[in-house]
């Protein structure tokens, strides 16, 4: 295991004289919001210094004077990651890519973006409509940097239609541990040319290299699209509809399915009841929200109708369409809350992001429930019903930290486990970082925990760049 | 650089044992097939025996004996490949995959197949379709093996709407270059879970395992299809018309583009000429052929109406609508003759599959055409619009073999030179095998060539597997 130096007076001279003194921060001046991420139960680990980076160059000068150096590197966009990926587990330089933020051009004819890593999501998403253009990855987190993102392969609601973040990057601009810079892929959509090192890269988390620039692919914005609501007695009925829609031939942008608890908790908090609760005199207990998209009301009201007549032989009380700006507005406004909702009422959290066999949910949240329940843990839930991602929360008020630490690991435990049975993954899109290593080992074992290891080593034979994710252990600072 | 050793008659007498006498081959009993692929261009390389596996298990038993006894394996499906990749540069033995070619079974909840990697592409698309399912890549060698399309990351013509193989490959069963089985994905389309080892493993050429076992996605088949003739004055005004093809939201399905000469060729060849020649007076120099996809007449015709006005704003001479199931039949039997035509054309060929961005295209054709005329070598060509992808021919009939290549040579150096300076790649979806290595590696340069060679290192430490390909260098035998 690497012996890792502390950061000398000497050091941070020239770290400073690559950044300049307004980007570099040590000591006290580092703000706290450095040292954790958007899920604090994984506790908090303080850079010695934070460089905010403006440039592949100085990305470039840093990388190798710390790689001389034996110094780690943990690169972070904006933060809002919920495993721990972008903490430097042992302090060294935190990266900050924020600065890199412009959208430095397009490329009308080929249909593409060349962004630096630090451009927010939703930034990208709202430049690239003025062009008439839609970026389709569409993660939750808005205020995610797109070269997050990229190294989460983050998925997001519309990839049961588009894909996910994978799919759109064309070529990088990235800085390896040593410092060298290498360019990958081209402005172009199809290639056999050698291993997939763009591949490779996107979804590495930041522990092969440093991305410093994208190369995205767009695609012209649809002209119209529609929601639509389709209430179920309970979740197995709501989720045992999905095959259904997805045979019927309808392309849909996203199919999304939540419970009712949620939806009246998004409800209270929001102040908007967009979601009915009492249907034809029954009460609906899960919901499925489907998004159509097409070129006119012609094509969506054929397509409306088809997705109608299958809900109801598929026992959903009704199909709400979903279908003015300003209800479409509240319905999204009322998803978009639900993280913020479950935040809002809990005390304590921790969260599994397990992608299943679509046709294993209903079975896998039925599984969680019981399991929190056993360790008297409450479950909250929401997700993808499109592709199987689901956002799981383990959540407690009225608990010491380390009593709760313990039962949530448990119930983590066994969901895990019970994921990799049902045939799943550990991240849907939520990735590794230092959190959930363990699992990851577990789940797709030795011999490719292996090669990952070996892969690392490839890229970074000394270990300084983001230690202690994916596949690498370190002793934590 | 490893020293292989020879099949003793002990080692071939283990070989046999492991598939079985029926299936095994040495010496003159080993078919010449074996010593080549598709493009006699590169020679002729004989195995010492053949093996024609039927299972992981057996897989697995060949390849810890050949490790253990450093001698090389060289894996291969159908031999359609164009690059050399199949063939045995240092003897050994030849694992052929042809007879794993069972479909497996269907999951009819979670749209995917599973299969053999020895099921060929024709058969794959034909028996998926009799469950109502698409598979979407569309390679024009339909009787290569999926593996092989998995193994180079076909594209083939639906690329455009659809995606590559990549994008369809969510898990396999690869037996690593000493043995071990490792199982990669799962049936789930988003996932974040450590290094993606998968997309590694795919368009790796069978140079870091072999694929024994595939799950593939599929979608529901499309309700209805109609294709479109646009014929154009010259290349340069086809290809112009193709940004504005895509920016229409017409989400076509494919984009080609073919010359005149090829058209005309293919039209003897066949004895169909469904490609005009002169319209409305004006004789065509070169076609767009679109196919648009949709639910409904009414859905398609409005996108037909809109694509006939934009080709016209574009400068096409007319739009020919292919609707019947005859005509379809004869214009995509013409589309799908080119190659062979030029075939039987020539006495000696060669082949370019770089892909460039779109609107660099027919700036490319026009220099490959001056860069043949400059070696007196005839230049043919036709390919993906819609992804850039150029499959580009040097052919001479009266010239001595090593004349060809010479000339020939000289021809690729400078068109592969342009293609980089162009922004594109060496391979769209041929990939690299032996044949394009020197390519590859001015193409990818020496940082991201290095990374491949240690990452091929991590997977073959021996070298074993398939030696000589993609970024390995041996001593031919």
């Amino acid at each position: 295991m690497t012996k890792y130096n502390k950061i000398t007076p000497e050091i941070a001279e020239k770290l400073q004289a690559i950044v300049g003194e307004k980007r570099f921060f040590a000591g006290d001046a580092v703000k706290d919001d450095f040292s954790h991420d958007e899920m604090p139960i994984y506790g908090k680990y303080y850079p010695e210094v934070v460089c905010e980076v403006e440039s592949t160059d100085e990305v470039s000068q840093i990388m190798r004077l710390c790689c001389e150096n034996n110094i780690p590197v943990t690169p972070r966009g904006a933060g809002t990651g919920l495993v721990g990926g972008c903490v430097p587990l042992c302090g060294g330089v935190v990266l900050c890519t924020t600065r890199m933020n412009k959208i430095l051009s397009y490329d009308m004819n080929n249909l593409v973006v060349h962004i630096q890593p630090g451009v927010l999501l939703c930034d990208l998403a709202a430049d690239a409509l003025t062009r008439g253009l839609m970026y389709p990855p569409d993660p939750g987190e808005k205020t995610a940097t797109v070269g997050g993102n990229v190294s989460t392969n983050a998925g997001g609601m519309r990839a049961v239609k588009y894909g996910v973040t994978r799919d759109y990057v064309l070529a990088m601009t990235v800085v390896l541990p040593d410092g060298r810079v290498m360019e990958l892929g081209k402005t172009v959509c199809k290639t056999s040319s050698g291993y997939s090192l763009l591949h490779l890269m996107i979804g590495s988390e930041g522990t092969l290299g440093i991305i410093t620039e994208l190369t995205l692919k767009l695609i012209p914005k649809p002209a119209m699209d529609v929601s639509l609501i389709l209430p179920f007695s309970d979740v197995e009925t709501a989720i045992a509809s999905v095959p259904q829609i997805k045979l019927a031939n309808l392309d849909p942008q996203s199919i999304e399915f939540m419970e009712r608890d949620i939806v009246d908790s998004s409800a209270a908090f929001t102040g908007n009841s967009v979601f009915p609760t009492v249907v034809n005199g029954k009460e609906a207990g899960a919901y499925i929200l489907v998004t159509l998209v097409g070129d006119s009301e012609a094509e969506l009201t054929v397509k409306m109708d088809r997705l109608g007549e299958l809900a109801e032989s598929c026992g959903a009380y009704d199909t709400l369409v979903v279908w003015t700006d300003g209800l479409k507005k509240d319905v999204w406004a009322a998803r978009s809350a639900f993280l913020t909702v479950i935040e809002a009422d809990t005390k304590l959290l921790d969260e599994l992001d397990v992608v299943v066999p679509v046709d294993r949910i209903a079975d896998f949240l039925v599984y969680t429930r019981a399991a929190g329940k056993a360790e008297g843990i409450t479950i909250r839930n929401f997700g993808h019903a499109g592709d199987g991602n689901l956002h799981i929360y383990c959540c407690a008020n009225d608990m010491e930290l380390d009593e709760f630490k313990r039962r949530s690991k448990a119930v983590m435990d066994k969901c895990y486990a019970k994921c990799s049975e049902f045939g799943g993954q550990v991240s849907g899109e939520h990735a590794i970082g230092h959190a959930k290593k363990q699992y990851l080992h577990e789940s797709v074992g030795d011999t490719a925990f292996g090669l990952m290891q070996a892969i690392k080593q490839v890229f970074d034979p000394k270990g300084i760049l983001n230690p202690g994710k994916v596949c690498t252990n370190v002793e934590e600072v």
